[in-house]
């Protein structure tokens, strides 16, 4: 295991953080930082600390699978209201290891092609093989999100795509991947600070949807799919997380933090050489 | 334009790194650090404030082809001897910005269905887009390169690629992407010291091939095969740069300044709003 640096968590990130029994997103507060007794500051600091092991944890985890035969692989998969900051989590949290370990995937408006499909058929092609890190940017999940909220489907096919994704999420995780599940939650006014800023900064006009204003109607519709979706699909094999988002800061160093504890279980090993060392040497040696 | 910071560049590294009129790549000196008059220390500090600028002129370049109509997109071709860099260059040059805006293919040896199509087939599907750059980890040149020198074809269909490359490429930046073909150059003494540390280090042992030492005796023969491959498809539009690649801290340096002259050139703008802002604002203002 990579030794730990000294970091202000006093708890189990997956433990804080984990959608269990009883659990109500509304109950939530965008504003906490459950299980982080720190600051913005050491936030930021050990956000730091934590990319260098999160780098050495992915490589380690990709050349088990290279030089090995580990089958291990990670799919986070980011789920969020519009400007919650997936895109800040995927820059500096994902961005910081080596992109050669990393597939980001993501899953915007399905094309013609993928609507005459099951909704899944476009997943299956963008998981992760062994060894790597995969990122959904959005996911299957909005087809129960904007899916049951815009009634793009019937209820009952809506109600069948949970059992679905679970049974889909238990091959996968039966195949090695370790799946981790995250929602960013912020609040609706944090939204709106958030929508007015990249209307004042021409610089952010280009981030900016008009689409967006109109489904602040729905924000409540959209909780209550989330709410639903979360506690049908949160499983052992595939758990959810909600990590609180109003802070930008803490929200990367959760799902950072989440990332290592998951790497840490898997602990990857540096394969054993599959050839003869000091045969090699001496070959290479005579070539010097 | 973005404002550069004051860098020990004192040429245009796309002048001085340029496969032009009567090149021979016997005559560069793997060691040397053409255009840049500073050392390691210098050059890492001038890597770091570059990424800043790369990251910004990335993050312009995706919201231009957003936001706006911009068809721009940049194409980073690497081709080296095994060890020369490219995984460095891979990581700690395209590393540095934002994962989404970028699309990195590492092409192995081809598969039995690619091998069934033509050389270029598998190379189509990865082109970036719009808005993207997209890097390649080795390309279609290897079937000018190993291909020629393991006879892995015909002479007839060897010559038939080069052809087949210029022509291609020509439509790929008449599409709107800018291609920058890099080959990063090592002596042989070098790789000797790069494989033994692969040899002597059990955390490196995964990067090691038995058969690296086997190609090291073909090495005239790929020097010989890059020296036609680079003079006969270095055109003005996908030109080929050679990257003394003895000193990594001076290759990784070279690359990212080739892609900031590159990227200097589209200066790529933050996209006009095609929305009233004003009216926006008030609609939002209404759901706070």
């Amino acid at each position: 295991m990579i030794a730990k640096s000294q970091t202000r968590w006093t708890d189990d990130a997956r433990t804080v953080l984990r959608v269990g029994e009883g659990f109500r997103l509304a109950d939530v507060d965008p504003n906490a930082t459950p299980g982080y007794d720190g600051d913005k500051v050491s936030g930021k600091l050990d956000l730091k600390s934590g990319l260098e092991q999160l780098a050495e944890y992915q490589e380690r985890l990709y050349a088990a699978s290279r030089g090995g035969t580990a089958t291990d692989a990670v799919l986070l998969v980011l789920q969020a209201m519009d400007s919650a900051g997936k895109g800040g989590v995927v820059r500096h949290v994902v961005g910081g290891v080596d992109p050669q370990g990393i597939e980001l995937a993501a899953f915007k408006a399905p094309t013609e092609e993928e609507l005459s499909h099951d909704f899944l058929w476009r997943i299956e092609k963008r998981l992760p093989g062994a060894g790597l890190i995969g990122v959904f940017d959005r996911s299957h999940y909005e087809d129960v999100l904007i899916g049951r909220v815009r009634r793009l489907a019937e209820p009952a096919e809506i109600e069948r795509r949970y059992d679905a994704i679970a049974e889909f999420e238990q091959r996968v995780a039966d195949s090695g991947t370790r799946i981790l599940k995250v929602m960013l939650h912020i609040s609706p006014e944090e939204q709106g600070r958030r929508l007015m800023e990249r209307l004042d900064r021409p610089d952010k006009h280009w981030k900016y949807n008009p689409g967006d204003v109109d489904e602040r109607a729905h924000w409540d519709e959209y909780q209550e799919a989330y709410q639903v979706a979360l506690t049908r699909t949160s499983t052992d094999q595939a758990p959810w997380f909600v990590v609180p988002a109003n802070r930008k800061w803490y929200a990367r160093l959760a799902v950072q933090e989440l990332l290592l504890e998951v790497l840490e279980d898997i602990d990857p090993q540096w394969p054993a050489a599959d050839f003869d060392v000091e045969g090699e040497k001496a070959r290479l040696r005579a070539t010097l």
